[in-house]
Parts: C-alpha cells; sequence; structure tokens
C-alpha cells in the first residue's frame, strides 16, 4: 500500500519523529466539534523546512495524503485525515526567528502559537493583533485564513502575513512575499496560500506585521433591551467612522452561559462587548461618543475597564464563549456556523436565524464579531440523537443560504475544510471549479489535504 | 493569419466598436514612458460583459492575443501589444452600478476612473482613497496592484478591492468575493486578479471598499537640511504610531521642478508632504506631535493648510511630480523606478540611490511614498542618446538590486509589465515559476497580455 511505503521511507529521514502509536494518531484524529475520530495512518514531527520538504517529496512519489496540523483547532474537519495519510504536525518548529522591532514585523516559525509569540513580544511594546479564541498556531492561522475580536481594526489574516515560506506537494521551497510593506511584483502568492487550508502547500516560515501596544485602552459591557437594538447600536458605530478596537456581539442566552462558567452576572439580555484603542485623549472621546449611541438604543449598564487585568479578563471570557455554550448543556457536542454579511443586512441575519432556531428543536446560542458583520450560532447536539443532528444540519444549511441571500459568505472566518464543502459550489459557481484548476496546477496528485476545500475529480 | 481570423470573427459582434483606425492603434501603441510605439492589430470597445465573454472566446479559438486596456497610464509597458492582437479598451464600461452607502461600498464597471468616481460619490460623504498620480481607471489600478499617498493609511487596491467579477480566457465569467467584509471561503482569488496586470482575465465589474470623509484634515510642506533628516523623521513618525494619512518625500530637485512647474516657491532642499485625518481633536494632536518629531530633526517651514481648496492645490501638485520632473528636462523621456523596502532600510536605500546617481550622467529626481518605504527616482534620458540610455538602464537595474539586497522588492506600485521581467527571476526564484503554473492553468493557450510578468515557454 502506498501510504505505507511512504511511511516506511521516511523512517530514515525522521526517526521517532515519525511515530504510529495509538495516543499520537487519536489525538490527531480528533477535532472540537461533532466529527467522529478520524486518526491518520503517521505523525510526523518535523524540525527543519529541508525536512518537510522530504516528507513532500517521498509523499508525492507514493500518492500519500499529507495533513498539515497546527493545534488541531479548526472547526470544520480541517485537520482530519478522512482518506488516511501522514499528519504533519508542526508544533516542534515554534520559533521566533527575527524581530524586526524597527520596522514592526517578525519572521516566525508556523508552529508557534498567537499567545506564545505575544509573550516573547511582551518587551519590545509590539504585538499581533489576530486574536481566534482558541490560542491556534499561526501556521493554522494562516490556513484558515483565520481573524477574531481584533479584526474590525486590525485585520484578518490576509492583512497581516507579509510573506511566507511555503513546501510545495513536490517538495519544492518556495518564498513569497517579502519585508516590504507593500508590492506589485507579481501574483500575489502570500494571499493565494493564506487561507489555504493546507490543500496547496506547508507553510514553514511566515513573516507577519506588529503593531504598537496602544498607549490607552479602554473596553466596557453593556446590555440592551433586544438584539436588533444592539445589532443598530453596532451599524451606526461603524457608520459614524468610531475606530473600535473590538466590537462583539453576545445573546441573552451566552450571556446566561457566561454567567454559569465564568461566574458573571450580566442580565439575560443581549449585549455588547467593545474595547477602544488609542491615545488617552482619543480613547476618552471615542468612549464618549460610543457611550452616546449605545444610549440613543437603550444601551445600559456601562463599565469601563482601563487596566489590563479587568480588560484580560473581560476578553478571556469572550474567547472563552465556545466553551461557556458547551458547557451549557452538558454531553453536547456542537456545530458552529459561521456566516458573515454585509453590515446592513446583519440584523435581518441574526432575527431571522433568532427565529429559525426558536422554531427548532435544538438550542443555538449567538454571539459574534459583529463588526464584521460576522457571528455564530452555536447549535447544541446530543451526539447520539440523530434527530437533533438533523435538525443542526438543516439549521445550518438554511443560514447559508440565508447568508449567500443577503450577498454574504458561508464561513467568515473558520474556513471550508470538509463541514462546508456542500456550499461551495452555492457560493462560488464557476470560480470554485477555478480553484480546482489552481489546485491542480500545485498538486498535481492532490496529495495536499485531499477532500477539502476544492474538489477534485473525485 | 490567426489574428486577423480573429478579428473578423468580432465584426459581427461589435459591429462599429471594433476598429482599425490608424488614430485608434496609435493611441493604443503609447505609454507615458520610453518605449516605442507599439499599436495593436484592433482595439475593442465593449459594453458588456457578455461581450467581453465573447471576445475571449473568439480570440482563445484563434491564439489571438488580447491586451485590457484601462487608460494606459502603467509604466512598465503593461498595456501595449508587443505581440499584437486585440486591446479590449473598457472606456466605455464606465458605470457606477450600485452605491452602498449603509456598507461603505461600491460596484462599479472597470473603465471608470478614480476621479470619476470621487466625483460621483461626493454627495455621500464617503471616497474611494487610493489615488495613483494618473487619473486612472480602477480596472488598471486593480490590474497593477495600485496604490499612492494614501496608501500608508488606507492600504492598496490589495485591500480595498471586495468582490471582482472576471471574464477569463475561455470566456467563462466567474465571481469572486463577496460584500462581506472578509470571509475565509476557499481560495482568495479576489487577491489574485488584483495586481495579475491583464495576464490571468478581463475584470469586466468590481466591489471596492469605502471610506467617511474625515470630519477634519491638515495638510503640509516641510522642508529638512537633508534628505536623512527627513527619513529619519518619516521613520519616527511611523514608530510613534502617528496615523498619518499621507507622508510624501521630494528631494531638493524635485522642489526645484515643482517651483518651476506649479509656480512654487520651495527651498532648494528636501521636503515632506504629510497629511492628517480624523475629527478636529484628533488631528490637531497629530499635526502637534509630528510638528515636534519634524523640529527635532530640524524640519522648518511649516504651513498647515486645512481647507480642502489649499489642501486640493497641495496634492494636485504632487500627483503631476512625474509631469513637473520631465518638463525640467525638456524632450526628454523616462525610466520611473520604483524600489520598495522595509523601513527601516530606506535612508539608506534613498541614500545609496542618489549617490549612484550623482556619479552617472543621466538626472534622476527623487519622489516616493516613504510612509511605505516607497520610492522613485525619475531616470531623465534623451531618447535619442543610447548611452543615457544604458546608463538608466544600468542605474535601474542597481536600484532594483539594492532593494532586493536589502529585503524589499523591484516594484512597490508601478508593476512588472515587460519593464521588470528580468528582475522577476532574482525577486522570487521558484516563486516566479508558480506564477507561471497559474498562469498556463487559467490561460493555456497565453493569451492573455502575453509576454508580460510571467515567463510561459516562449
Ligand atoms: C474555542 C474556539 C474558538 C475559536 N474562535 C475562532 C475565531 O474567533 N476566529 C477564527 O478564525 N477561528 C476560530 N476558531 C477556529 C480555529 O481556532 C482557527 O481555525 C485556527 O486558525 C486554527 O488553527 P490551528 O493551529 O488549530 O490549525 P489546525 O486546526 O491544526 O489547522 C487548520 C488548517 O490549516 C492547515 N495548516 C495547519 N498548519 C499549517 C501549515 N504549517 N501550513 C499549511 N497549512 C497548515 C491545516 O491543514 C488545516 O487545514 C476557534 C476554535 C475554537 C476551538
Ligand atoms: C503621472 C503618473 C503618476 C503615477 N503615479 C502612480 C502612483 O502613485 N501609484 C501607482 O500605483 N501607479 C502610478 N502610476 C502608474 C499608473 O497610473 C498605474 O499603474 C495605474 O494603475 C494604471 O491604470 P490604467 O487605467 O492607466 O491601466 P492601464 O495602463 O490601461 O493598464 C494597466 C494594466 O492593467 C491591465 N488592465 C487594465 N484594465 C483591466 C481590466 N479591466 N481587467 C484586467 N486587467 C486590466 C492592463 O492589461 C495592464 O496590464 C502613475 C502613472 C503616471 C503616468
Amino acid at each position: 500500500m502506498s501510504i505505507e511505503t511512504a511511511i516506511a521511507a521516511l523512517v530514515p529521514v525522521l526517526g521517532e519523529r515519525i511515530t504510529r502509536s495509538k495516543s499520537d494518531l487519536d489525538i490527531h484524529g480528533r477535532s472540537e466539534v461533532h466529527y467522529p475520530l478520524t486518526p491518520p495512518d503517521a505523525v510526523a514531527y518535523p524540525l527543519t523546512t529541508a525536512e518537510v520538504s522530504e516528507i513532500a517529496k517521498i509523499c508525492n512519489a507514493h500518492d500519500c495524503p499529507i495533513i498539515a496540523w497546527g493545534t488541531g483547532t479548526s472547526l470544520e474537519g480541517h485537520s482530519l485525515a478522512f482518506r488516511g495519510g501522514i499528519t504533519v504536525d508542526f508544533s516542534r518548529m515554534n520559533k521566533v526567528l527575527q524581530v524586526n522591532a524597527e520596522d514592526m514585523d517578525v519572521v516566525v516559525q508556523p508552529g508557534l502559537t498567537r499567545a506564545e509569540l505575544n509573550e516573547e513580544l511582551r518587551a519590545t511594546g509590539l504585538f499581533f493583533p489576530v486574536d481566534p479564541g482558541a490560542n491556534a498556531s499561526l501556521g493554522g492561522m494562516a490556513g484558515t485564513r483565520a481573524s477574531g475580536t481584533t479584526t474590525v481594526r486590525y485585520g484578518t489574516m490576509r492583512h497581516n502575513v507579509m510573506a511566507l515560506e511555503v513546501v510545495l506537494a513536490d517538495g519544492r521551497i518556495i518564498r513569497t512575499g517579502s519585508r516590504a510593506r507593500k508590492t506589485s511584483s507579481g501574483y500575489d502568492l502570500t494571499g493565494l496560500f493564506v487561507g489555504s487550508e493546507g490543500t496547496l502547500g506547508m507553510i514553514t516560515e511566515m513573516t507577519l506585521k506588529l503593531y504598537g501596544q496602544p498607549e490607552a485602552a479602554s473596553a466596557a459591557i453593556c446590555a440592551f433591551e433586544d438584539m436588533d437594538a444592539a445589532v443598530q447600536a453596532v451599524t451606526e458605530t461603524i457608520q459614524m467612522g468610531l475606530p473600535m478596537a473590538r466590537i462583539e456581539f453576545v445573546d441573552a442566552d451566552t450571556a446566561a452561559a457566561f454567567n454559569a462558567y465564568a461566574g458573571r452576572d450580566m442580565a439575560y439580555k443581549p449585549h455588547l462587548m467593545v474595547e477602544f484603542h488609542g491615545s488617552e485623549t482619543s480613547v476618552a472621546a471615542d468612549v464618549t461618543s460610543f457611550g452616546e449611541i449605545a444610549q440613543d438604543h437603550g444601551g445600559s449598564g456601562f463599565e469601563w475597564a482601563t487596566n489590563p487585568e479587568d480588560r484580560t479578563a473581560l476578553w478571556a471570557m469572550r474567547h472563552n464563549g465556545y466553551y461557556a455554550i458547551l458547557a451549557s448543556r452538558p454531553g453536547a457536542t456542537a456545530i458552529s456556523t459561521d456566516l458573515c454579511v454585509p453590515i446592513s443586512k446583519l440584523a435581518q441575519a441574526v432575527a431571522e436565524t433568532r427565529a429559525d432556531i426558536a422554531a427548532s428543536i435544538v438550542a443555538g446560542p449567538i454571539l459574534g464579531h459583529v463588526g464584521d458583520g460576522n457571528f455564530h450560532a452555536i447549535l447544541l447536539i446530543d451526539p447520539d440523537n440523530p434527530a437533533e443532528m438533523q435538525a443542526a444540519k438543516d439549521l445550518s444549511a438554511r443560514m447559508m443560504q440565508r447568508a449567500l441571500d443577503l450577498g454574504g459568505t458561508v464561513t467568515g472566518e473558520h474556513g471550508v475544510g470538509i463541514g462546508k464543502m456542500d456550499y461551495m459550489q452555492a457560493e462560488h459557481g464557476e470560480a470554485w471549479a477555478v480553484m480546482g484548476d489552481i489546485k491542480c496546477s500545485l498538486d498535481p496528485n492532490n496529495i495536499m489535504n485531499p477532500g477539502k476545500l476544492v474538489r477534485i475529480g473525485n
């Protein structure tokens, strides 16, 4: 069998760093969502780009699937080995290679996590802003084009990855982009690999943009009477041009889950969580302006937190939202939907989604990065109840169709994996075939994370 | 001949809107730089996406080159017909299709120019920020991934194109992206077409991000004793995190050219031109902070202009910089270099370039979007003097090598066309071959602007 031949050929290259131990396979066969255990045939732990290149060459010669793995927190089965093969775990390639403080950029290996990076940067006064809830690897975040609470101000991975080193399916090592802040030098390969979910190549080095830690920051939660009022406040804040660093929506059910999980005392109402960054003066002005907008829409109960500890606690609570919601129904698993629509359609999209969930047999607290028009209903299901699973899948399908009808996208930040494959044709039409053509030209044997994102013949 | 067959087949489709008149051919055979007249075999003026698709199908069937044309202001021979064929002039597809003021986006046809768009937007309080010096078409600007004076604040075309409709070489019509502010739904095809210089497809519709016109704005010029001091002031301003809307460098020779061309009275010294956008309060604070930085570096002669007329006059002067410099040597043509380096290397790159030019037989005033690390030396040459042409080409080659040695790119904003082809291998190595693979997969017959950006077999 070709996978077996590939594994055998890799032993002399990697020694103990290719393993078939059951525990290693199982860890790499799991995700945070409802997919069944799907272990690969082996797990490799490369240390260098040269080793990654060897892995690709050997796997390519033997038609053996390769699944790149960061921390495995992706939510659409991205890093599960549905076709077997070798999972390439980047956790041992996790160094900061170069901090260029003057240029506000950093060169890292892909296995480094975002929290580790920010820890290393602490003394420089700089930080890397993209923050998916999980402490994901930077390579995985590039893989899914991740974003998070700060995207409304600092952008997604697409905006913050300047350059990459990538190992292609045939083992060739290429460099894309540069440390220059802009370029018109040929096709934007950096942008092509960001969001390609390990289907076009393996990222082995990345150059990221950094930002100065703001002189001042202020964050608050505030309650609204109903969801419409909260969403209207968001829309107005954006249209006024207030430079929010973060603006997050949580519905009443999510607030209740926070209370239980994080020992909070939030009203059973929808809330906005907001943060401003800047100088002392500008933050003070922004806080006042936002307070006025919120009040116009019935917002109440503001408490502005300016010291780092309180703000950290606030955002830790938000980042644990997914787990808080899961914990609200013990034993449940989840389908995490991920719509993104134009801001003007946000209120409608959330309202219709809420009504649809209310009329179904499953629960689905809603929260999201509403400053970008992005929200999630976390559909909670008993894994042993096929009727609930079916209801959740149907809800999810209707949500995605709604996003498309409103001019949006079926996934604002989580990506396609296998979970969104069925909606790609509807979202992209013929452009999905073009993605397939590009995949074929870079990975003709379809060994890179096969079965995900694009449809190739089979 | 296949080109002739294609033209004959297009007459029934386009009627009078495909022409071979000498004046039409000549207009489309010229650029603003040193290339000789290179007319196409015919010029087509489509009105609809369906017509563009027909043009592609027919040209693809007959191996006839297609060169997309916006306003022809690109500087590297991008839109010249070096292999003959049909120039597709988008000037009659120039409508604003949809202004989505609430979402701050706009849907336009590619032939619309940036000035026309902003004129149409005036009443909405919104504007489109990307401003190459020329009044270029938005399709051409997407083609070259253009940027300009405001990029330091608002980004390049890469950041401001949200979605595209594209006609591929075989006539297929695809849509990329959406009006959602972010997405993780598959490969970033929008980003791939932006900067592809008409080599992958023709853009027939585009969705662009808009911004609120700032409540307040203030702009000024200020003189420095030497270039190093000016560049240091820029670097420090960036590192302080001051949110400049524009920051431009012009050297003493450029200042002299402005005096002659625009009736100014600038000292024969290097200058910075700077602008801040925001609220009355924030702009006032930024102006003060910048004033302090500039003073620390010996900057003098500030006059802040806050009314729209004075600011418009200031930036019109800057936008005419290329023509002012050309006019400083009557009869001259130019090679417009376009380096971009990490900010920490900017002073070195400019200093070495200036010394290199000073030691040569040609003049080359320097100006640039220094906030991005991007600058141009406009090398002035007598078109009938081969020694000057050679000296300029040698200078340009050394400048590009310098940019690469300093971790930068050979073109910050103008693009590759044919002028930068010889440096693509040096900048990208094997990644340039990957660009070729992508080109082949989307345009297997190599009819889309052949001979530009990528090397395909021939
Ligand atoms: C509680 C929770 C909250 C979350 N919140 C957010 C959120 O707010 N925003 C958001 O965007 N996501 C969120 N996610 C999803 C997840 O964290 C992101 O998708 C993240 O980017 C995945 O990173 P990872 O390191 O875990 O990647 P993995 O899951 O290991 O891999 C993700 C994809 O990238 C590929 N990949 C990994 N490493 C490489 C590499 N070196 N080269 C090429 N491809 C590679 C993989 O093959 C896979 O296709 C959340 C997840 C959880 C569990
Ligand atoms: C005085 C002056 C100052 C300038 N300053 C700047 C500057 O500051 N920044 C900057 O970036 N550039 C600058 N430029 C260069 C030029 O303005 C830009 O390259 C601009 O983007 C070209 O736009 P255009 O409409 O003239 O395109 P064209 O020259 O007509 O075409 C440019 C490229 O795009 C392709 N193209 C055109 N339309 C389409 C379409 N619909 N679909 C697909 N491809 C298409 C063409 O095939 C070609 O490859 C300057 C030029 C001049 C003359």
